[in-house]
């Protein structure tokens, strides 16, 4: 089986998933969608694709599945108008920045029982699909705290910061999502804390650049995040997992593997840049992964619901900083 | 110039500054006390001291500083005795459990003049004092994170427990200080996380054994610390400072640097058992510390004032806890 | 420019770069040639390629290029042939067992003016092109050591062996070639010791299985190489160069960047396990090289001087082996 | 039982094993000679030890045992004239540089029933006895390689060149000894390769400064040593032992256990700068071994033997580079 796909949105995120998409067995790209001629050009060129605009796409008969790459503030309607179009959905983390508006987009879903598959991308990472293999084989014992160091190598655009839905709903909430996956347990409480140290425009826009998160579950397992937007050493990604029985962790990537040594010291290159490079073959196994959902009729495994969750404890995350408290997530959920 | 000195309880502790004072160039260990006669007697035996009651100690004219390792809740009252005494004052952490008496303590301390030292060893450590000097030149630019992951190999008796303050008190105490000294500004505000995953019978005693807290500064510098009582992997110290212009972290210490490869991958030996031989060459430079600072009669580098404001961390942690809410220091100090 | 590929030979080498072409822009598989039909098919059902015979690829107008994997005992008469039908031809290494043979096959490589390009794929690989370019940078001073450690995971098959020309020509050859890439200066001089320690029926075979050689330079300069057919723990591929201001070493790759503590201590998986895994990059990376030379028409980066002087160093080990002696390489070329 | 030590030689090495037999329970400094009244006395005030003769040891009651710290070529002599006093004698290497004059102090030592060791002190790091340790419990199988990284961090004095017998029997005999004692096998045949790379200087006055080796034994183990007098990133101090089962590595020990990371990568401390701090545990474990065989009456670890071996490997290897062959270690001892 082959899926045929269609990726709406040619930027940054729409370039990673059409070279996805062209690398993977199974999977071909039919054709792109963007309202910027350019940017839908380049994919044409360097994958022979179609352009085509996204009325198109949902009429196309050889079209399977779309690849939702457009701004956040499009993709529920997105959802729902592929879905009703009878295409199985992969849509970018968020699916909105409402927690109301992504229930009822998932309500949407589940009524005309298409396939949503949402893109976090770093569950599909070989490394961290590794960690999760040793914690499910026991390797360390009974899980009882996630560590997640996750900082950017710079801020995005004053612009993406302004529609970003802010550093929770933006950048924290693909570690809210992997510390789910990790705790095997649901969260129930949020707390945290927000600074701005990078740049203190970033606060004039409302948000923060700098945040630790502790997340705890009802058996009290607990797990920290730590972000910021600024690591002067590249893309800093690490994850660890300590049980009753031991810990397991995850290293981050160099740009090469050699070290030098001098009068100074020992030196080695700096990480990996950013998610482009970090989380090249994530990207891949995704659309993988998603292939293999929709030929076997199964449930993806990054769903609707995850999307949700991780939105709600972003949104948390959020109102602990502003009240200064610990935050229950049903106080989100049932808002 | 050589210190003459007298140790106050022949303990775990006891021992380690015994043989700490014994090592090191400046110091003369003269006398130890303690009403358990066997450990008063080992350490005769092993340094060649004599063996006196606190009364004699302290009437001693050829003793001219004590190091108090005795239980907690003799130290206050052993300071002021000693200050009063004219003896300067080497004290192990806390100085006491209830921030009131420590208050009050200190107040004596400075009314007789006296120097005091509160042993908080990890500040003396080599490496971390390393990691120090890097901040402390420039390294990594401005600091904005502190990220401290301190873990026991397993947990103390119930007795020591039930008399230890509690694991903030008891434990976190060392991590609250050395955040304070990698900070570089005061603390403002606590968040704390607290479970028990370790052992039930913790939790009977009204204890925790798994936390996590973050801390704040007034200019939004944030320090997380993770503790638990169980490591299986031996005695895990770890410190991250994360800069404007880098991060620089501190390694834990194998019990043998060597690597083994087979058939099932790479394997090093777990970590140093726990704080005597993890830091044995901090507790020595901490006595060295002390005789520097009474030879150039100046400030001790860890003070009573570190003593209580580590204790006031804990306290504010462990009320973040009781009530579900981030905790400012001043509520504690001014309580 | 996009070149157009022939692949001879579909074994496991054929596989390794037919996929490289199929992965690299600018390069198109066209054909495939191999006796066993499976073989072909397989390549064929995989990249989309015509079957063809040698005969019909060497004839074939849409053919610009041909990557020689057959048996080593065809290669140089299919570079002969291949140069003189007008194509570019990419040899796997070595060009024959003879040197003698090879010194003919050059001739021929010359007087059609035919571009040849030996398979050398290390200098391609990522993490070694990082480590030359320190080194070209200066970052180590002038050379002085080179240290090459190269293990392969287990024996090939005893068919495999009888036909290598034995480990020297076999497997160092790979490590001659990395070992004159970086000293920067030919190699004058070749000591070696040799053993049968993995499997005595490698030595009734008349092979060695363990190996250790010495290499020097006319200005003292010296690399030394270590060989066995058997690594437990996977495909052990280092290198170090130490030159007059410091050293820099490439670190082995292993299957997943993770690691578990517990009890035991500290565990990571281990390495890659062939050159299959290990090389990916460096075999791709290797065709582009191939293209590149021919779109600019420049030499490529491995010339068949390169073949011919890595089996050179081979034969000189042998030699240094059977009789207990230094070996001048100009014994070797001159013979 | 304590043991009562003179040290004969307060030089460099002599500093090193009067702090020794200082740290280490069981044995007491007695007295220090030395012709040099300043480097005698900085002894005396360190450790409240006496300054006598050599001729005053040799005849004092209340002294058990010697260590020989002086020139090398007072060693043999010395040992001699002490085993005869019935002193125990600790020797650092070498005993002699002449193999001959070896063999017949051997006969003294053997007829007195004196207890010899000679100072090989690396077999006593705690970390190299890990690896031995794994070695000896079968952890990587039979052993079949050894890999010995030994690079000082600059060269010695020319003077001390001059004397040293050159770097064989100066620097690589520990290297000898170290291969010997891990190889399991008595050594057969020696391959040696030496330049002049870091100082022409060193060249003129006969000796090298950068070699590799190679040793075989009769069952076709094999081990390396690679040295240079001039690593510019501290004393560079690496064993791996190769077995059928795996491979065991010992790690180099860095001035601080800290990484720091910035725009330009990750940093480490260059490593401890030479012998003296890198070997201080070594040194100590050293006495104690000597003092354990003295109290037990049984061979000391490291014995006369030892010594000898080491010396003829130096021999043979010199031999090899100056014959341009593979030399047998018989040729040296039967000369």
């Amino acid at each position: 089986m082959t899926v045929r796909f269609g990726v709406l949105g040619a930027g940054r995120i729409g370039q990673v998933h059409a070279r996805a998409v062209a690398s993977v067995p199974g999977a071909t790209l039919v054709a792109v969608a963007d309202p910027v001629a350019a940017a839908a050009e380049a994919l044409q060129q360097s994958y022979g694709c179609d352009i085509r605009t996204i009325d198109e796409i949902e009429a196309a008969a050889d079209i399977d599945a779309v690849i939702i790459c457009t701004p956040t503030d499009t993709h529920s309607d997105l959802i729902e108008r592929f879905a009703r179009a009878g295409k199985a959905v992969f849509c970018e983390k968020p699916i909105d920045l409402s927690v109301a508006r992504v229930i009822d987009c998932l309500k949407v879903v589940k009524a005309t029982d298409a396939t949503l598959m949402v893109g976090f991308n770093r569950r599909f990472d070989p490394d961290f699909q590794a960690l999760k293999a040793a914690v499910d084989a026991g390797r360390i014992g009974k899980v009882e705290m996630v560590t997640i160091t996750s900082r950017d190598p710079g801020p995005p655009p004053y612009a993406y910061i302004e529609r970003s839905g802010g550093i929770f709903r933006d950048m924290t909430i693909h570690d809210f999502d992997v510390a789910r996956w990790l705790l095997g347990e649901e969260v129930e409480t949020v707390q945290a804390a927000a600074s701005v140290l990078v740049d203190p425009k970033i606060g004039e826009l409302g948000d923060f650049d700098s945040v630790n998160v502790i997340l705890t579950t009802a058996s009290g397992r607990q797990a920290t995040i730590t972000n910021t937007r600024r690591a002067t050493y590249g893309y800093d990604q690490r994850i660890e997992v300590l049980g009753s029985g031991g810990t397991v962790a995850a290293e981050n990537h160099r740009q090469a593997n050699i070290e030098i040594a001098n009068g100074e010291g020992f030196h080695r290159p700096p990480l990996l840049d950013f998610f482009m490079t970090r989380y090249t073959a994530a990207y891949a196994a995704e659309i993988v992964a998603f292939i293999e959902a929709l030929s076997t009729k199964t449930a993806p495994p990054t769903t609707g619901h995850d999307g949700l969750m991780a939105l709600a404890l972003a949104d948390a995350a959020l109102k602990s900083v502003a009240e200064g408290r610990r935050v229950n997530v049903s106080e989100i959920l049932d808002a």
